[in-house]
């Protein structure tokens, strides 16, 4: 799966996606990375890329002409088109999976300042996400978690041992139950005898007896 | 402020911190950033921090010991302590004010693998937090997430410009409307006339009339 950004500050994409996890997807070409310098696209020598409201109010907006030429360059490989803002459908796992299922490629625009001209919005993004309800300084974050998040989907992005934690997520259907690993005892703390007991059939009532919701709705 | 990561990747931590409106806040002296390796607490040669899970199950688990040893480690600068894990409480608006107000300090731990050893949550945290109802790789993102969020409300943080930004946020309750800038007619798409005619009464009432709900509660 490919992932183009469309960001002022393509080093963060890179950094994120250099080491870990989604470093060792990309090396392996489960995941195609492409970071897009909106700048490059400013189209005046002095590579600005914003300006003031019409109409009045506080703050700068992301102009339209940078982000309609940065998506131009991205030819075929562009993909469904996602800006990512704080007026978006808020994200979830099911948002995840619905965009993974359909596209091969996505390109994942970061908003700026205080936000991005409605002309974008309107005429050059298939889609508006929100990866929560809250304010953050920019949209390069969002864009990363997202990534993130879809990256998991594709499969072998994990390695093979992590695939099966993968499996189990999905099943549990996001439940979950203490889990403790070696020491057995670590600064007086120990772990439930009942884990090491090695009785399977009381491991399995415990959990469910320990489950809780991973998440609120 | 002082944000302390505790992480397996102090690199990406660094680097968002780095360049753009984070990186300046940094520079300028409003929040302190520190990124402890979690693999300096290791207290084995490999620098080996995971182990399989009691019980048994897929995957790995971060391991208790590193993680104590790595709050112990920041002493006096460790403020409230904050895991980032799928199960924690919805991060919003409403919890970065509330931790923001009680604290001057706030270390965040990132989850990895399959999960963190429950003996952390139980002993060593203040507080588990998620960012959102969905997987990803590692806790990183949601640390910087939190940090990025927290930030936002140190006075200084976005500079004096974007201060009043922040204002308007407050003020609007997280309401907002169709917002344009230069220039005024691109690729035939032009901005409504009442935005650029001048007469601010105008100006208001389009304003309120194409307002529309910042996000989902």
């Amino acid at each position: 799966m490919r992932f183009n950004f469309v960001t002022l500050f393509p080093e963060k994409i890179e950094s994120y996606f250099s080491t870990g996890i989604p470093g060792k997807a990309r090396e392996r070409g489960i995941v195609q990375i492409n970071a897009v310098h909106l700048r490059d696209f400013a189209g005046n020598k002095h590579h600005k890329v914003d300006d003031t409201i019409y109409g009045g109010g506080p703050g700068m907006l992301l102009q339209v002409g940078p982000v309609f030429r940065a998506l131009e360059s991205l030819g075929e490989e562009k993909g469904e088109v996602i800006l990512l803002s704080p007026s978006g459908a808020l994200f979830n796992q099911d948002l995840a999976r619905e965009i993974y299922a359909s596209n091969q490629a996505i390109t994942l625009v970061s908003g700026y300042y205080e936000g991005v001209d409605h002309r974008v919005t309107e005429h050059l993004v298939d889609r508006e996400v929100a990866i929560g309800n809250y304010v953050i300084s920019s949209g390069d974050l969002a864009s990363l978690v997202v990534a993130d998040c879809i990256s998991r989907l594709v499969p072998g992005f994990l390695g093979k041992q992590e695939s099966l934690v993968e499996e189990s997520h999905n099943e549990e259907d996001q439940l979950e139950y203490p889990q403790f690993t070696k020491p057995f005892e670590f600064n007086g703390w120990t772990v439930p005898d009942v884990l090491v007991n090695g009785n399977h059939e009381e491991i399995r009532k415990w959990r469910e007896k320990n489950r809780k919701k991973r998440n609120h709705p």
